[in-house]
């Protein structure tokens, strides 16, 4: 039944196209910077606006209150009575614009803009990351509902303002609303394609340990001269504990920190073969040529399925213009473990502690500070959901959307896994030239109608999970 | 001869150390910090005030000018109508008192005070560094003229005003005086004792190639999330290089680093093990207890005939509270090696340079900053002054004086070596608990009581270096 509406929907959306265009414009120019405490304002009216703009579309919709700015909630019953419920996620809080200066027209008066290949962009603070992104799945609903009076399936929209500041009470606002936010799946449109022509869906997100480690010699600073040679120097005993963190092949060398941890399925394998990711495609634009991970591993691998060990930061004795001969009393590291499905956290900062812990002198002592530690995310490679989303925007974009993983880690996505016990489908229409972040932010006009298209399409298929 | 006025010279200083003692305050009062330009007229005052003392003495002194603060020479023919004819070195300026509220009293008003243990002391900046040094000398030839009409041998006294600013000046004065600064002998009295009761001559001075290494991977910071696998670290880089520069023996492991190092000689080395300078002794006080250098050698050899490699500064990515998830573009060091003779500080910096260039991957560049390089220095031990002056030492404490090297670098001893072509002995009575370059800074009254009629004796003896 739900497919027999999309035709039908996907005919409205290219024919008011340029209606949605206007109202994603209205949302931009809502100066929704959550980091300057001068835009609380701001960011009250985006949760407002779009909580009226849900209302509109037929969603029980409410701007709801948080320790930090407020997150909006909107809730819709489709037409078939039960599962699946998605819940969509975004935020409509933005980067600040600084530096001003570099930005081609005003961050805040948005405009679409021709590239210079000849790609139609929008232009503005937030065009994708994230009121572009969010707003296609809006704008899908806002088809359907014209088109069919209702939505295939139930429906949450959750749009929350403090996700470029860390989402610092969000956990908090999950477990607040746990019950009312219940469903089986969410959705979230805050990731980019595989290329301008090849949709993808991120399945995997790294997890994260990231410790410090501070050595102490002496018990103050001392003269390399008088005391060089009988006085244990901290930054040697550093070096050599942290340049013993890999072996010749790239591997991590901590015991037991591959335990657990599966090389991927021969198929999924096979598909990020064909994606032809070359280190000089990847690592070209940054200036590198050979990849520095595990040998045998494809750069892809490297990057989307396996765990890394970096050192993100060290520090000790003089760093100065010019010399000083000190042997100084402490040195320090910040160190950071990307971890993949198998690995648990707590087993990786247990066993980087031990490792240097074991290769300490005995007139060395070692403090560490915890500062991150997320397990990795991952969906299972066979659930329908899954399998529908990709069947539908291959139909889309007519090319077949590949399953990738994402380096990084979105503590969101934990969030969901370990509070609402939700596994997370990440649909995204972003590309890799969309300077989120940095001045003159766009999203092609091409993501932003495509992606509602794609949107209807996901809707429809995962009301029926089997493909027909 | 010479001998033959020792008694009466010694009596002498005994007799008139309470002038020696007033005219040391009234060096000290005057404020020679040659750090701060405000006391420029106080170095000029000081340079002035050794210059009349010397003139008053029979020296034909005189105040020169550098580019920086004035030197002073003053020059005496001793009775013996030549050889060998000394150049005593010391420097009037002193470091800035600050912090002064730590002060127990002002810094430029000199006292005798009595230590907690009971020992009297001179408390004042510059008391021992250089001025109660400098003026054991100066008194000492006061009493020989005094009692004899003359110095036993010829001498000249070169007194510098920026040694505790680098001595940014004295190299090209050395050049420009070259011819008018000749004589056989360097004495310099800016060192210690081996300890409250035991006199020592510094014989060698270990010397130092300080240089720095930035490694460059990607040319920007990298999302460790995004790249971290892929993209080369060069902290990773960087601590693998480092991490090596030392074997499990505490060796230094740059190939060539020890050819040429010779063993000390047995009776040396059996003097040096009588001083039983356990590491709990020397690495107690700052907190440690094993020495960090090669095995099998004492610590006296670590810090004294022994090279070494110390990391002194280390520096890459984000160092600042909390965690960044950064892999940074850059990372460096600050890596210096103290030598000792036998070693060429050129050989070893390039020997350092081909160790980290061979360890780059491709991916990475290395830059270099030479920072220092001077070869160490090394008494011959069986040359003629140095036994006159043991000689002296030990008739003069009753304790047999003891060879020493420093573990230090002292840039003028080379500059004597290679500008003027001669070697140095350096004879200090400093303590261990001065506090030089600190607040409170003192010397003891014995050690410029005795420090004076050990030159005294040190004058006789080098007139008569055969011994009898």
């Amino acid at each position: 039944m739900s497919q027999s509406h999309l035709p039908a929907v996907l005919g409205r959306i290219d024919a008011e196209f340029d209606a949605s265009l206007a109202r994603l414009f209205e949302l931009l120019r809502i100066k929704s910077i959550s980091a300057d405490p001068a835009h609380a304002g701001d960011c009250k009216q985006a949760a407002d606006h779009l909580a009226a703009r849900l209302t509109e579309l037929g969603f029980d919709a409410e701007v709801r209150p948080t320790d930090g700015h407020s997150a909006v909630v909107g809730k819709h019953k489709g037409n078939r009575g039960g599962r699946p419920h998605v819940l969509f996620y975004g935020h409509y809080d933005v980067q600040p614009a600084d530096p001003l200066e570099l930005w081609q027209r005003p961050p805040f008066e948005p405009a679409v803009a021709t590239h210079a290949d000849g790609r139609k962009i929008i232009v503005a603070r937030g065009a994708q990351d994230d009121k572009g992104q969010l707003m296609t799945f809006v704008e899908a609903c806002r088809a359907w509902m014209a088109e069919a009076g209702h939505l295939p399936l139930d429906v949450t929209v959750l749009i929350e303002g403090e996700e470029e500041i860390g989402s610092a009470h969000f956990g908090a606002f999950l477990k607040q609303h746990k019950k009312d936010l219940a469903a089986d799946l969410v959705l979230v449109c805050d990731t980019s394609m595989w290329d301008p022509d090849t949709p993808a869906i991120t399945t995997s997100l790294r997890g994260l340990v990231y410790d410090e480690v501070r050595i102490t010699a002496a018990n103050r600073d001392l003269h390399s001269g008088l005391f060089g040679g009988a006085a244990q120097n901290p930054i040697r005993v550093l070096t050599r504990i942290l340049g013993a963190l890999h072996d010749d092949d790239g591997r991590v060398t901590l015991p037991g920190f591959y335990d657990g941890v599966k090389d991927l399925p021969p198929d999924i394998l096979a598909q990020w073969r064909a994606l032809d990711l070359t280190p000089e495609r990847f690592l070209g634009p940054i200036g590198l040529a050979e990849p520095a991970g595990e040998k045998g591993r494809l750069v892809i691998e490297q990057v989307f399925s396996r765990p890394t060990c970096d050192v993100n930061g060290i520090f000790g004795g003089y760093t100065g213009e010019g010399s000083k001969t000190v042997i100084p009393s402490q040195a320090s590291a910040k160190v950071s473990f990307r971890l993949v499905e198998g690995q648990d956290p707590e087993t990786v900062r247990k066993a980087f502690r031990a490792f240097v812990t074991a290769r300490l002198p005995k007139d060395c002592s070692a403090e560490f500070i915890d500062h991150a530690g997320a397990p990795a995310i991952s969906l299972d490679w066979g659930m329908a959901p899954l399998a529908a989303a990709k069947r539908a925007l291959t139909d889309e974009w007519g090319r077949e959307a590949v399953l990738i993983g994402s380096g990084g880690s979105i503590p969101i996505v934990a969030d969901f896994k370990t509070t609402l016990g939700l596994d997370t489908l990440l649909v995204g229409f972003g590309l890799d030239d969309d300077n989120i972040h940095s001045p003159n932010e766009k999203y092609d006009l091409k993501s932003f109608h495509k992606g509602i298209r794609s949107w209807a399409r996901i809707l429809a298929a995962l009301a029926e999970p089997t493909p027909g």
